[in-house]
């Protein structure tokens, strides 16, 4: 089922890795200002969510939902956003973004404003790990 | 399981009707540069998908790969971009628009991006009917 599939470099370079869960890859951004997870399906060549079979669609539906839940229960956020867009990179991924009013980009989109902001290293290792304990066991 | 929904205004003032889905409204944004739809489930109160139960999540997903099939199918486009954003307009709502490379916002997303610019009332009326066609018959 996975044949073929190697995360974009630009996903790869852009992120950490966080869990795999039984569809995606998830991700966190590298970017402080916005709690940022990046879902990725493990299809080779997938770049819309049409182009997922049913099953596939179900699953990532699913872990959309658990990496809202984990984010919001960690962050406490105002706002989830949600979106597949793949205009720059185009292998099929889905941000879940938690978002404050009053945020850097607030309440605009939060793509392509401004620069990130790298995280402190000791507070980006507490959130994937809290993040990875708060999304569902896949062990 | 509908009781005390209404549209939210701004999505009304911004928009014409397509269709009623088992679960959304499904709507057509007045800005000709993109074509773009709106789903908004009808349930009073939803702000996030994760507010959803079980079974409307389901119908979301069935509803956005509708719309999602019928935008590609009807303008031939070259990317979806999906989305449940609501900074702006807390009500659920999904956006599901059709991308073009070198449209106007591309590769950015559209949100914020420059004024609205009306359709012909012809070309729209002929979209809405098109869009109709295509989406799942619900009669």
């Amino acid at each position: 089922m996975e044949t073929g599939f190697s995360l974009d470099k630009r996903l790869v370079e852009d992120t950490w890795a966080v869990a795999s869960l039984p569809l995606c890859e998830v991700l966190l951004a590298k970017d402080s200002r916005f709690p940022w997870l990046i879902l990725v399906p493990r299809r080779a060549g997938a770049t819309e969510i049409i182009d997922l079979g049913p099953e596939d669609r179900d699953l990532l539906l699913d872990e959309i939902v658990s990496a809202s839940e984990a984010l919001k229960a960690e962050t406490n956020c105002d706002k989830l956003n949600v979106a597949a867009l793949g205009n720059q990179v185009s292998q099929l991924h889905v941000h879940v973004i938690a978002r404050f009013v009053g945020d850097q980009a607030w309440p605009g989109p939060i793509w392509g404003h401004g620069e990130a902001v790298a995280y402190e290293p000791p507070v980006r290792d507490r959130l994937v790990e809290r993040l990875r304990d708060l999304l569902p066991d896949t062990q």
